[in-house]
């Protein structure tokens, strides 16, 4: 089945949106936080515990997956679905940002890029047909376009040869895109200069995405400049369609780019950040591994209802850290998708009162303390 | 509450036994396997995992929990218990087993044996009242007696002096155990000697211990001297209380022990096997890391009804451990104790039916094939 969304609600403060996706028999709402899932499976967790925990669509990783175990594996196996136990709806990337960010050397060319495998020294070349034709065999349910994800800083002429490249690739990816039950989604370019990301959104438009994401942040930008080329790129994207904005999951990010107009959002962060002892709270990040919770036998935050935090103290989870088990990265996976699954959820009621605003300024104050400044 | 247990029957044509063990308002069968939770956590499992699988008792490690987090930590926190969140009944061994195993160099004293910590060298001195008391703060529902255990092979003269003092050390012990709710079992040493075996049982049952465990064993010797080892051992402990044999878990040793009268085994075999790719089945072990299992889109085991068969693949499992994805050991680990679980149901039948030598027969031309010899 194909995956639905439909606006519903919009802000009449900023350009914040609710809607709904409607999944196989289930509805979610936007806007939503997707855990990744780089290898088909979201580290540490199994899909009974997202589900569990609230969360909709998840992520895979379509280069990692291309690697290992390869595309036509988990074709045979009936697509990633069915490969992973997950009934729920699954979105994959187009590799183009794991090209540009683990596999180096690289040579861009008009045809595609070559890079080496980063694991064993392999010469690969991903294409933007290449891209689509592996998701089409993943079998997701969201597909994206093969794009360049440009670093920041970069010139603007560099910038602009970037974003045609990125729209002849969205081109070439869509005229091979068959797939009745997939959608393709265009990715947004165009870094801080909103001329290009006004003619790239525009471009993309006129192609016809079933959606569109927003590419080239979180690539070393401050938080301003961020914010400013989301807000160049939601600015040009029609209301009707989901906007995805790709690989941002800090909570303060996840507030003010909903404020800009972004439906969907992914990061490792959650996962990644439970394997190094890192949990979010209301009152910003903590470290399990800290001496200071080894007899505390609060809750990694009370009032918290996950999983993590009904049943296991601070205390545990830091001597499961010591002890190197992975149930304590499991623990604490569960309770920071948790925290930005809850997030989203107030988010969207604040949507529904209009009250993003007070809820961003609230949310600073308890997280950061006085004085917080974007950076 | 204090762990009960009742000989409910007892196989006519050898030393096999069915009993009852009732704890927290839940009955459990013997004999049966009990899986390892070292550092307060059977590796990479909830504790709502092991009870869909069916466990009862599940075993903890002094050595490693006096160490980290520490005993008086786990006793603040209520006990092992609530520390881990498990309310089945939890056993304890002495940390004898680490100290010979672990802990080098090592002195051995009439008081206790001096060793270092293996992780980061500061000297450590562990005597038979420390591990009591360390286990009476643990608050475990089973208590082991401090031993020596002995390599294989040792002298007779070397396992004797080593009886005389494990008897001194089971004593002092015992002097020192106070605790209601806790049952304290007595170790039956002695090597490969059925004099030192059966001097060494009748001691311990002289000194009424709540139940006997079975030490020595899994040190180096064949099969043949194991089960010889537990025979001298359990003929001479009594009828009525349980019999643990320490370190055990090899499937063929489950029925070929049970037959010599032991209830109750642990091994870490189930989790570490599943660590390295390793899966028991009805025909033998598999190695999921195979790569002739990459496009192998069926159960790990055919019919099995544990969770991991029941939703996954070969193909998939054998692509979470290439990429290293602690789900994978997490599918087998609950594949591995499912089995060992299930195989003491299955013993357990063959008690009440009394056809247990052909149960063993045909289990060891299915697992090995033809010609399987102990060794």
């Amino acid at each position: 089945m194909k995956l639905e969304y439909q606006l519903k609600e919009k802000s009449k403060k900023n350009m914040a949106r609710l809607g709904e996706i409607k999944y196989n028999g289930l509805t979610y709402e936007t806007p939503m936080f997707m855990p990744v899932g780089t290898n088909a499976t979201v580290k540490t967790l199994a899909p009974e515990e997202l589900k569990e925990i609230g969360t909709g669509i998840i992520l895979a990783n379509t280069y990692h997956l291309w690697l290992k175990p390869g595309e036509d594996v988990v074709n045979e196996a009936g697509g990633l679905h069915k490969f992973m136990n997950y009934d729920g709806p699954i979105l994959t990337d187009s590799g183009g940002f794991q090209v540009f960010s683990l596999a180096k050397p690289k040579d861009i060319t008009e045809e595609g890029v070559h890079f080496k495998n980063f694991e064993n020294g392999d010469k690969l070349f991903l294409t933007p047909e290449k891209s689509i034709e592996i998701q089409m065999k993943l079998q997701s349910d969201i597909v994206m376009s093969f794009d360049e994800c440009v670093k920041w800083p970069s010139t603007y002429d560099y910038v602009k040869e970037s974003v045609d490249r990125t729209l002849r690739w969205a081109l070439r990816g869509k005229q091979v895109f068959k797939s009745p039950n997939q959608m393709l989604f265009g990715i947004v370019q165009g870094g801080e200069y909103e001329d290009l990301r006004k003619k790239c959104a525009e471009a993309l438009v006129e192609m016809n995405f079933d959606g569109y994401s927003i590419g080239g942040t979180s690539v070393g930008e401050d938080k301003k400049t961020m914010y400013k080329m989301v807000g160049y790129a939601t600015k040009y994207l029609p209301e009707d369609k989901l906007r995805y904005l790709m690989g941002v999951g800090d909570p303060i990010d996840l507030i003010e780019n909903v404020m800009r107009g972004v439906d969907l959002f992914d990061c490792v962060s959650p996962t990644r950040l439970a394997r190094h002892g890192h949990a979010y709270t209301g009152h910003g990040k903590i470290n399990l591994k800290n001496s200071k919770y080894k007899e505390d036998f609060t809750p990694v935050e009370e009032g918290c209802n996950c999983y993590a935090c009904k049943s296991y103290t601070k205390a545990y989870i830091k001597h499961l850290l010591s002890t190197s088990e992975t149930f304590g990265a499991r623990l604490l996976s569960i309770h920071n998708i948790y925290f930005l699954t809850k997030l989203m959820e107030e988010i969207r009621k604040n949507i529904k009162t209009d009250t993003l605003e007070e809820f961003r300024d609230k949310f600073i104050l308890d997280y950061y303390g006085e004085g917080y400044e974007y950076k």
